[in-house]
């Protein structure tokens, strides 16, 4: 009896042909040999090699190091890659070409799989952002005058992007409670996750022209999973006057992974219906395909689940905040990288970060290894998501994942 | 009678073998021939092409399109290099060899001099920040409780960090006056300029790790002048909780020109004497060298002078600001650019942004013109700086300008 093919996938692998995200690994034998690949099941598609075994005109633009130039290609040229990769790993005579290009996912170690130009992160749940607000700001209506006119967002560093799996050291930094006389330094004590999206910018964009919702495909290239992690303590003192600074610039992590919004397209929803008119850039209520993604995500902190956000409870949709971004002529470049913010749900167990499933503290998770308020050194957290694809098949991304280590002194 | 030599400079001219400011330039004949050029007086060195000619090591280091691989290179790289330029342009037995070198200024097109990394901007004039917080929080304290303790900062665009002469396109945005029942769109009515000094980092530094203080000169290459054009109406509506984002990302102008620190070291000067006792990373009383530096800037709005800011008043140094942005781990790469902060001495003449001139719209500024209280479509802006040198010659900073074009419809 023949082995059996890693083409024949168990049936609903998240997986499946009807994903094929694209990430960039190297293998043991040429550690120094990045190239693009395609996740399929539980394995990896040299996807130049193929491109090449297969007469494809995209081999050079595949047998590439980083994700970038095919972001740059553009979307006729995404689709094209897409179809064509779809045949090589379905249709039954490319097998004998594609079956020796494909690695174990164990066997292959994953890269960042592109270069971030700008990264920017929003924070565009609605819930996230009153929790946030009411434990912040007690004083104060949770959410700013402008929440629900526009999707606010800062720039965060592009610098310290990494890939999942990569340690996070914890960052030391400033800390003062309001009833400490000075501030004090040392290893962040309140040390946090935000469960997001992030949307990767492959078109670039002139600058001085801003991008109209309608455009968003034509630039968006896909998403992945994003932990942006948050030293809370070091984010409180240093944020008023301008924003989130050192208590978020020592890591952001991201999928391995980025799946095509092409693979996504079951997933489209609604955002929830808006409480105000919105400026004529913002208002998507035209636009053909609904705003929203039906993305639901798992948080585990060593291996325990601790939150399911839904990612379809967020106001602001990625083509507004593309729409956003570049209102002021600011232009795309590719590798962009923006995240959605933290998403949280309207429930307890739906929220995306600690600050919120503890109240800042107060009320501590049980894990198995004992009461969790913020982060212990060792502590590994993952996230997941999968989305509705097509035939009620699920689209798996790629998870996020990284493990906290020691302060340096 | 034989012709002058473009070596042959002015005295006290403040483009001389002292300075030897770095840039990247094309010539007509080649538009595309990018490549890493040095000024001296008015004058252009085919820097690549002088280190060839004269059989040094770094002629593959020098023919660039970009300053990347020399700021790659590290300090033992730059002092060398430095040396044999000045060497090349004093020795007269190498004229014969560099003359033919030498474009003048006119005949060539200036480049972006580097690929700008991660763009941060600081906050860091006591007398900008205190102006800024009376204006825009006139019922709280002007500067926020951490404003001693710590450089305040946020990340920028880089995407949209521009070189010197390149237009600025007005941009469109979301205003709302305290006064307004909702949010108004179009462009900006409160266009305006801050006058700051940028850093370049060169060699990069380990994710982890801190950069301690005395590290600066390890890590930064030189030098320039920036421009942070801001949108104050679209700033003031969107800034709240989380900083300043599309009232600075459309644009932020740097000089074509880049001067290494080493040719700065008569123009170091102690910083202001601080309020506060410094947490141990910031505390620079024991440093070797002092932390400020002793440069005047001038701003003129279509040639007529309207402030000129002295950047010895800095509160926080370009140490410190290192120290800090790093403290948490966030790692340097080659290319990052971090600016000043606006540059605001206590005198109302000395105040680097129209905000403060005019005490946001207030009092105008009489120019030929007519009034101004913030930017017109056409006007043009032009920050210049000098610095003390060596033997009492003037360093020159290459100037920043840029011109309002009208907004896109």
């Amino acid at each position: 009896m023949p082995e059996q093919s890693p083409l024949d996938l168990p049936e609903g692998d998240p997986f499946g042909p009807h994903n094929l995200p694209y990430g960039v690994f190297s293998t043991a034998d040429e550690p120094d040999h990045r190239r693009v690949g395609v996740r399929i099941g539980s394995h990896v598609l040299d996807a130049g090699a193929a491109a090449r075994a297969l007469g494809s005109p995209y081999a050079s633009l595949l047998a590439q190091p980083t994700l970038n130039p095919l972001l740059a290609a553009g979307r006729t040229v995404w689709r094209d890659v897409r179809r064509a990769l779809t045949a090589w790993v379905t249709v039954p005579a490319h097998r004998g070409d594609i079956e020796p290009l494909l690695h174990p996912l164990s066997d292959v170690t994953l890269h960042l799989p592109y270069e971030v130009a700008d990264y920017v992160d929003f924070y565009s749940s609605e819930h996230h952002s009153t929790n946030v607000g009411h434990i912040f700001r007690p004083d104060s209506e949770p959410l700013t005058p402008n929440w629900k006119h526009l999707p606010i967002g800062y720039h965060g560093r592009s610098g310290t992007v990494v890939v999942s799996g990569t340690d996070v050291v914890r960052p030391s930094g400033q800390r003062k409670a309001p009833t400490d006389p000075a501030p004090v330094f040392g290893p962040s004590v309140k040390l946090d996750i935000e469960a997001e999206v992030g949307f990767v910018v492959g078109a670039p964009s002139q600058h001085g022209r801003p991008v109209p919702l309608a455009d968003y495909r034509e630039h968006v290239f896909g998403i992945g999973l994003l932990n942006d992690w948050s030293a809370r303590d070091i984010q409180a003192w240093e944020y008023v006057p301008l924003g989130p600074f050192l208590g978020k610039s020592f890591a952001t992590s991201v999928s391995a992974w980025v799946t095509p919004l092409e693979a996504l397209d079951a997933a489209r929803v609604a955002p929830p219906a808006r409480d105000f008119p919105l400026l004529p850039y913002l208002d998507d209520t035209a636009e053909e395909e609904p705003g929203g993604y039906d993305l639901r995500i798992t948080v585990t902190i060593n291996g325990q689940v601790v939150a399911e956000p839904p990612f379809a409870t967020m106001y602001w949709t990625a083509a507004q905040q593309l729409a956003h971004m570049t209102v002021n002529g600011a232009s795309l470049r590719t590798g962009d990288l923006y995240g959605s913010g933290t998403v949280s749900g309207p429930e307890v167990h739906q929220r995306g970060s600690l600050l919120e499933l503890t109240w800042n503290g107060r009320d501590a998770l049980d894990l198995p290894e004992g009461k969790r308020t913020f982060l212990e050194d060792g502590d590994e957290v993952t996230l997941t998501a999968w989305a509705p694809g097509p035939n009620g098949v699920r689209v798996g991304l790629g998870e996020v994942t990284g493990r906290i280590v020691p302060a340096v002194h």
